[in-house]
């Protein structure tokens, strides 16, 4: 029920994901009277998809705080409650960001060692794709989240992009040792001594996002969500400059008509929709955001992150890698002591 | 002598300025050997300019209190000096940005009520240009050098985008009211009831930032820092993929040839050169820093945001912002008590 388009735009989005992936199957939660007609259409989706009515649902409007309490009823709340129960393997919701990372923490609760969930996502680089978290779960962090959130990061790098032994950096407003935060020091001095799946690549700076400098750019969740939005609105600014270039003269305008192909292609490299789908990292559950402005297409990527995360056992890899991380800790403490 | 290509470019810069503005004057500090040879082909600059020789220099590898300590008789020292004594209305410099600000700060004073300098810029948005502070000066910032900082903001707006009454808003990670860290909600709460000549927004997101929702983006140096780098970063990028689409097939490169001219503009609109010169703002003088990799035309683009400063009698403009705004806070703690 969650989205600008919901629920339409939720089930055309399930519809082009069991295409690409067949064998999925659907757990719809919504209010019969909203999704069972449009429902009724869609012959192939319906035979591999239960439907679950409720008549509670949480708006983008509700707190955090609220919903929680009030939503236990809540489509969100039972499509949450699901993957608690293992009747499904993962969560994708357009709904309200605080309301599910606020159910889903309280539901699925955080893996052993996390303190902090993080909310990560990929996007594109001059090398292919990275991976950046925090986006804005947390707006303060102490070097301890710093480090979690790195673990959290290669894990999630591995699963996702397919590398075996990612780099990872910190973001910082300068390359240098001494730069920054007093919990972004403490965290790089740590993770330097890391033994982790990961390469640990030093501090990085803004630029380096889009660089692709490395795979895991770690950060708080305030300057996170801060460089996602900023390199979103350059990313449509150079591309409205754009598109006033070739209207500016005839022959600009034929151009254009020249290079439409190439354009496309273009378009689609740097298309939103194809990098939709944020992740919840640090829960015992898969739970994907995806954003609520998208469409169909949008909406089918943000499942097949989660569809990706599933076929790869991501929660088993994370929950290992986490315990792995406890017991080196616990040696250094015994070594300190 | 601060910059990759320096002193050529510096030079080359200063020609290019005088030329776009005539009746500059220039002092040019530096070592005579690097120095005197290139300023001998230049007629008309060496016509306006007193050249100072200095055998010391700071290099971009010194600490910012090394510099201050040793660099007594360094060019960026004297240079800064020459403003202090009233000799030079403005320095402008393209060497080490921490060298530069901790002397401009330690020489120049800041302005009666300002807690700590920072460093604006403009860019390009969606609505013709915009100013952004903090960009690195401040690591952390507490909510009273925030409403500083929009105060600096809106004057250095009216100064060098010529908006009489400019809306200023703070970053952060959503637009509602409760978001974000507690010196923003502080702050926030003090720049609703500001009286000052700019129009407060509210909170602001990154996205916003290109958008050009406000004249005046208002962060501390950490956020400020990361958001223009990401943004920088997010250019690059979109324009590496421009290239490769248009060498992506032949039509493609045809296309490209009859969009040129128009590709040019686009070029020229995005140029980095354009944007380059950032003020240290909050200093009883005026302190531009240039990028150090940057050529003769953004060094002439820095020269010519000071000359601009310079025009507009920009520190008598902020020195009088501030002592209003030490009498409005006076005025409110007086009604406190």
């Amino acid at each position: 029920m969650g989205g600008d388009d919901a629920p339409a735009m939720v089930l055309d989005g399930a519809e082009v994901a069991l295409e690409r992936h067949p064998g999925t199957r659907f757990m719809l939660f919504g209010r019969q009277d909203d999704v069972g007609p449009l429902l009724e259409k869609k012959d192939k989706l319906r035979a591999v998809s239960e439907f679950i009515h409720t008549d509670d649902v949480v708006t983008s409007d509700d707190k955090p705080s609220t919903a929680l309490r009030n939503g236990r009823k809540s489509s969100m709340r039972l499509a949450i409650d699901a993957v608690k129960s293992g009747e499904a393997a993962a969560v994708v919701s357009a709904g309200n960001t605080g309301a599910l990372m606020a159910m889903s923490k309280f539901v699925l609760k955080t893996i052993e060692g996390v303190d902090r969930p993080a909310i990560a996502s990929f996007f594109p680089t001059e090398r292919g794709e990275s991976v950046m978290l925090d986006l804005g779960a947390n707006v303060s962090c102490d070097a301890n989240n710093l480090v979690q959130f790195a673990t959290m990061g290669i894990a999630f790098a591995r699963s996702v992009l397919g590398v075996t032994s990612p780099s990872f950096g910190l973001l910082n407003v300068g390359s240098e040792e001494l730069k920054g935060h007093e919990a972004l020091q403490q965290a790089a001095s740590r993770l330097r001594n890391l033994s982790s799946s990961g390469r640990y690549h030093g501090f990085v700076e803004g630029d380096d996002i889009a660089r692709g400098t490395v795979d895991v750019v770690v950060t708080d969740g305030f300057s996170g969500n801060i460089a996602l939005k900023t390199a979103e609105g350059t990313a449509r600014l150079y591309s409205t400059f754009l598109t006033q270039t070739f209207r500016n003269s005839l022959l600009a305008s034929l151009g254009y008509l020249l290079a439409r192909p190439a354009m496309r292609k273009l378009s689609k490299r740097v298309d939103p929709r194809r990098y939709n789908g944020a992740v919840f990292l640090g829960l015992n559950g898969i739970a994907v955001k995806s954003h609520g402005g998208t469409d169909a297409l949008g909406f089918a990527h943000a499942l097949a992150v989660a569809i990706d995360l599933v076929e790869h056992n991501f929660i088993a890899a994370m929950q290992e890698d986490f315990s792995r991380l406890e017991s080196q800790s616990s040696a250094a403490q015994a070594t300190a002591v």
